[in-house]
């Protein structure tokens, strides 16, 4: 599923051979004598790698087309005689004020007509030209100048493409969404087909008429706006694209673009991670979560996913609160090491933050940093000091892959439809599903890769599939032919509803599936607010809320009845075997509790065993050719042990049979294979 | 009140012998193919007749000018051929792609400002000089072409005004609403005085600076508001009469629109309901209700109200859920039956429903059908099915008259200018209190017709006036006289404080009804959120909370006292006699099981008995000149027993005496007279 | 720090010898023959000054450059005979439609585009050059014509600057913010480098692209959006100095301007305090506040302390409810009375209304009046007649001192910044923390000032900073010295985190007060939703929430430590001995009851004792040269005993000792000196 990339760049930042280790670094917003502190602070705390220039568009290009590379050069001269390797920024996410001025078209319009104001951070339209161009040229002047230096690393370009502003409702993206649509459908006979313009009187009869899904006076045509959703997605990966091009004419140093796996929802990840080098993330705990560990390895697992099981870059998260939360709460003490383990095991071989030094100024001078506002003085530069040696002792990790135990089914284009509106209720969030479910796999013991519903599923020996709303036929099948195949497959409730263009499956809700589930949906059956029903699941009861179905069996045999509401006396659950696969449906929202002696029956059907560890205690392996590392983290505030054999690579301690971590600890063993 | 329909039109649909019974068609959403079958299952289904082409226009003018009717031409002698009635649209709810890009300006502008886009349902702005020409165009060439057809049972114009959106704040709509209001007014000095632009410094010195009340810095004068709502009102109106005239110039046969009585507060149904031929109805359940059967009933008693007295058409309802509430609950088994008979009891000779097969594509894929995504094999085709087989057996209830037992006020305009913003308390709510009342008398088995403050009202022993904070001097001085002819007047607070200027009556609040009452209010004393009061009602103690008033009697004795609050020991209810009638005024918001005593001794006041019923079964008689004919409506889940005599249609059985109802059954009673 | 009000104006309303008493007064609604009875009614109230004019433009000009000045002419001569002084208002809070309709760039426009419609009550955008020439020509027509004339006690400038819109995102505002910030900063380095453009790529090249910090994709500037508050402030007090030196042209009467002291946060009152020569206040009562007498003292001693003590002018407050509070609450019999006598005692030399006579039009309808809708047979209109009277025995308060206690940190510009977004945790309020800290003092009996951080503070025996979030080096110093000077200082958390750039103070949170503290803050520790601490306070345990902080102590002795939270064991609670004083510092939110036992501690280190009196017993005293006046008002529903020995004015009575107030009674002794 997973372009190669290439033979031009390679797949990994040049000239590292530890755990990259490091931040942002804007040493602009400092006089040139903190940049010498900064060195020498960096070395103590054993920072190999910054990412430098993201946001400094207005001091490189002054004035349109006037450039000023002095201090550019200066600061990456001091990086390279200090033996700190270079992330080199383009600067395109936040075009300067000039540009703006001059180019007043190509600001991003909102869905409700309003022209966003510059004196933020945030691109211009991505379809803008005038901006396509500005930043192919910042991008290539930038290549011709530093695309051979010794110094750099790894090209970053442009920075979380999507946020804070994906869609774009100007003139500009209307032409753009046009051609798009023509490119996609050729005939205008196939677009009215595709977006059933016959509903409501819509049909278009010129490609003129054709525009972006502005806020109108009822909803607006949900298959108009899934494709506005897929086309914002095509816009930004065709910046991307443009810079990336730009940049590779002058240099073969392997280029990234810093995802947000899991918190952006206008970019399919699948696609962006067949165009980039190397992929790498930003991840933020979520601070109202009472265990966002959680989340992380949620974000984590995803991340690795879109890089096809290689390691990625953790490029940014945090040393403690950040600043654009409802509360931003601290971490604790050992947290931030807890969490850059957590991702290592997932699969980072680099371990960034936003920033290196706290900003005094600006929307986020409350994000803390590798270095606070209070300075060395402080638990959180002692705690990055500390940091940045246990990860020098692990870098013989670099490169080994995680392994994972089962596969929760993730697919951008069918979020994008549930999002939209009138959906039959409100409680729907395929977010929590997914979520839940793969919570539920966290509290179990197991790792767990996502996938798209049509990539090859067959290593896996259970999916999971919580929100697939929109499910192709193509992905049915898929689905069908892994079940066949000795899969086991778990669908949850208001999944193969309908096809690539919103409509409803021919046959009704859930025929895609009915070969591999044995079922299918008659009518929904959505619940009050605050209802819940009680389903006898093989003589336990567990509680469900938000949803229930009338359920047409059609081969399956039921697992779980419900006790009471709308459905009460017909199925819950059910299985269904095909082949010497097993299809399970739920079509209720357990909570992650409920959801336990569920998932303990797929369990069985896929031949998984979970390991025996306290709630808690998060164990994830790692493997090479030659080992596998097991890396143990205790989130609880007691000691734990967990069974394990070989050396620990923080202490040096050799481990035979049980590893004891102390309240918070982490530790990485290596079992030669 | 309801002027005759003339002679040129007659008052029901063509060629009908039987109740109505189908949906909307929308055959242009689905193959040729698929045409045949939909006939031979609404023959299945009992099927009589079907509303066509009411999103067609983009279809049947592809470009503006050019016609193309060949579909309709083939699909109504389709339904010809089949014996089933038609009921033609005029599609100008949803103008085409082509008309939008061709006149932008007739695009709908919100209060805010925005642009309102294409891609939804919603028509244009009503005072759109291009609109209404061209929605004039295709109301002709329909009438035209199809006027004299025999397949042609009534004509359906437009749909639902009023939604999704009624007010407009465009040039065109500013222009219109001024010239509305030189004709109001005639004088800039009448119109300044009416507005009372002394307050506040907003006199105009020319009627071209007088503009819709858009957006502004703080609250907008709220007699231009109310006028702004009457305005809005007369536009929509207008669009209706000018396609009913431009038909009417072609065709005699009867004309409807679908009003949605007590769910579009922007159309004065009362002035509407004297422009159409035949009085017809949408009405969906709120599924958040608990007894949803409740809101239906006052719809309903509202549509006939508007008929005045007549029969009238359910032209859209469900056969089970809807797709644009939070939680669209699904019906359970039996409910669309009850839902349709008590719609048929309460004067609805016309069952019908959005729509006949349910759309795969589009923003309403999720709404029930009578044909359901699954098909033929499910429980909502049974029960179409079956509700068609009974409507068979009902035909002879055609043209009989629902008996009301009292009436309730309801007047739009009073609405109106109780949703403008700086009310004495954000907990004052017109239909809250409006739907109180009613589910009192609805739980206490006793039918209500809807009247205006101004209408005769001379029939009804019993007259509530929940809300009507704007009355009129001659609103008030018939509700003077109403009592003093020997009716039962009961008033709540908030009532008679304005009069149609928005100015507070002269003599202060409630002064109009003074002589009615035996009080008026000298201050309004609103709870605090959450406060609750108790009043001492002849010795029974109740609660209220929302509101209280400082009440001065000039007549009225005591009947309920408060016994704490801001008017601790002072009156709560009052009663007074004048003539041969009662006036009641009750201070403070008593919920519907508060209102039952007091409603008993108003009963006792107006000689009404209620009759002695189960709560939740409903019954209802409709008369003939032969017949009598009682629905009784069981929604309880055990079986009931009513009092009745005569023979039961729906299984042919003899009554005598007693009529046993299953849970959730309905039967129908015929008592000669 | 208060700047003397200059020779040619008096500071106090002419030709007064009584507390002033009266309201707004609005004929211009009313036909002639009512004003005669008005002027009768204002006699039996004891009414010697009204208000007039303040939404007369419309009227007065009704077209532009055309005046008529006639009804105005007999209105100044009616009140003149009677005896009634006259306050002539500028009617340029509301221009009229002429002016709208002419000037369309005058329009505000909100920060997310939309332009304000003409039909409300609001100004121009104050920058517009056009708004600025029209309310000076009319300001200075009106000064000719009335400059001299012995009615006229005072002007009575615009009304409520800042409400109901004070920010203004037009061209014309953003010309003028350009230029605001060329004269503030010089040079563009200069503002680069004030509002850190370093971050986020934001540096400016030309002042021609600097913008007003309109709606964009993320959070704008911080600074840019302070200093668009403070060029708001700014725009707004031109308005007003125009205005006034038009006047100040033609006339030698007193100006005011009522301010909205508390309620209206856009403008900086200290400033405003120094160019008016009377200061007046309006104020409205919270109707969901269980003691809304507590947030009127905290009015009251605001408006005070930007009076520089001197006595000052309630413009407005309600005889009961007002009309545009979600629940507009009646006062209580007596409540009105209590109201004003709280004023008064705390330094109101008039006490004014909104206003006269109820309007029956307009959006405020429903406020209440001297004189309400039912007329002279209310409670209300007794109620006046008696607060008259009552006034008039208090005559020989006028220009006596209230005496305070203590003063409480006040500064807008401090505000500004901390309600911009994202601050470390949504819970920050500073308006509850203030609110918070002044309950406490007035719980405790005590009477407190507000005063600027800058400001001379050596009076004070105790200053409480409760949300000293900006706050300059020069700030910090002023407290330090303070504080080294014998002062008690007690702050509280986010205080001293940035400088008037909203930059982060070097050093890190609340370096600059590290010496009067003896201690700093390493880390905010902002609290989960709902989450609360314990913190052990000298052996009482106290409960937090909201915040708490990772404290290093530099010199302070713990005094409350945490039992549990994010800090639990560390420092709560500090106390500092610098020179002769003591610094304090809280690091969580106590509430008013937690508050208690800190502030007994604080109080001995200040000295104060503070008196023995019932909670809900409020007791202010005013000083003449001659005599002490104790102001005792009784706000529980039984009788109460106060300490005072002289003569109670209201009734004549000798106090000795012992002062009796019946439930809910106010009285008043004088004790001479």
């Amino acid at each position: 599923m997973f372009a190669d990339p290439g033979p031009t760049s390679p797949s990994w930042p040049l000239g590292l051979d530890a755990i990259a280790y490091g931040g942002d670094y804007n040493p602009e917003q400092w006089p040139r004598e903190v940049w010498d502190e900064d060195i020498a602070l960096m070395h103590e705390a054993g920072v190999n790698l910054v990412s430098i220039g993201i946001f400094s568009w207005a001091l490189l290009e002054p004035r349109e087309g006037e450039f000023d590379f002095g201090w550019l050069d200066e600061l990456i001269e001091l990086l390279h005689a200090a033996g700190i390797r270079v992330d080199l920024g383009t600067p395109t996410a936040s075009p300067p004020a000039w540009f703006f001025a001059t180019y007043p078209s190509a600001r991003v319009v909102t869905r409700e007509g309003t022209v966003l104001g510059f004196g933020s951070r945030g691109m211009a339209g991505p379809s803008s030209p005038e901006y396509r161009a500005a930043s192919v040229r910042i991008a290539t002047e930038l290549a011709r100048r530093y695309g051979s230096h010794p110094a750099i690393a790894l090209w970053h370009v442009h920075n979380e493409y999507g946020a804070p502003v994906s869609e774009d409702y100007s003139p500009s993206s209307a032409a753009a969404f046009s051609t798009w649509l023509q490119d996609r459908y050729g005939t205008l006979d196939a677009l009215n087909n595709a977006w059933g313009t016959a509903f409501w009187g819509q049909r278009y009869g010129s490609w003129s008429h054709v525009d972006v899904p502005a806020v109108a006076a009822s909803v607006v045509n949900p298959a108009q706006r899934l494709d506005f959703a897929r086309f914002t997605d095509h816009a930004l990966r065709e910046c991307f694209i443009a810079e990336r091009d730009a940049i590779r004419a002058h240099s073969s140093v392997p280029i990234t673009t810093n995802f947000m796996a899991g918190s952006c929802p206008s970019t399919d990840l699948w696609a962006w991670g067949r165009e980039v080098d190397v992929v790498s993330n930003d991840h933020y705990l979520t601070a109202a979560d009472e265990h966002p560990e959680v989340g992380l390895a949620l974000a984590a697992d995803l991340t690795r996913s879109v890089a096809g099981g290689r390691p990625w870059m953790l490029m940014e998260h945090s040393t403690s609160a950040v600043n654009w939360q409802p509360r931003n709460v601290a971490k604790r003490a050992g947290e931030m090491h807890r969490n850059s383990l957590s991702h290592l095991a997932r699969g980072a071989d680099a371990i960034l933050f936003f920033q290196w030094r706290a900003s005094r100024s600006g929307a986020e001078k409350f994000h803390s940093a590798m270095l606070p506002h209070t300075g060395t003085s402080s638990r959180v530069w002692r705690e990055v000091v500390s940091l940045g040696a246990d990860l020098g002792r692990l870098a013989e990790l670099r490169g080994s892959r995680t392994v994972a135990d089962a596969a929760i089914l993730w697919d951008w284009e069918s979020f994008w439809a549930q999002d939209l509106e009138w959906r039959p209720s409100d409680d729907l969030d395929h977010r929590e599903r997914l979520a839940a479910f793969h919570e539920r796999l966290w509290r179990d013991g197991l790792t767990v890769d996502m996938a798209h519903p049509e990539s090859d599923l067959s290593a896996y020996p259970l999916v999971v599939a919580p929100a697939s709303y929109l499910l192709t036929e193509a992905g049915a099948a898929n689905l069908t032919r892994y079940v066949a195949g000795g899969g086991t497959l778990l669908v949850s409730y208001f999944s193969a509803v309908v096809d690539e263009c919103d409509a409803v499956h021919v046959g009704g809700y859930g025929a895609p599936l009915r070969e591999a589930l044995g079922m299918s949906v008659e009518e929904f059956l959505p619940l009050r607010a605050g209802q819940s029903v009680r389903v006898d699941l093989s003589g336990t009861s567990v509680s469900g809320d938000v949803w229930s179905d009338d359920i047409v069996l059609a081969g399956a045999s039921v697992v779980g009845t419900y006790e009471d509401g709308p459905a009460a006396g017909r199925p819950a659950i059910t299985r269904h075997s095909l082949g010497s696969g097993h299809g399970w449906y739920v079509s209720t929202r357990l909570d992650v509790e409920g959801l336990a002696p569920l998932l303990q029956l797929a369990y069985a059907d896929a031949g998984i065993t979970s390991p025996d560890l306290p709630e808690g205690v998060e164990v994830v392996r790692r493997a090479s050719s030659e080992a596998t590392y097991t890396v143990a983290i205790n989130h609880l505030d007691e000691p734990v042990a967990v069974p394990a054999d070989g050396t620990e690579l923080l202490t040096g301690d050799r481990v035979a049979g049980t590893l004891k971590l102390g309240a918070g600890e982490v530790r990485v063993v290596r079992t030669p294979r």
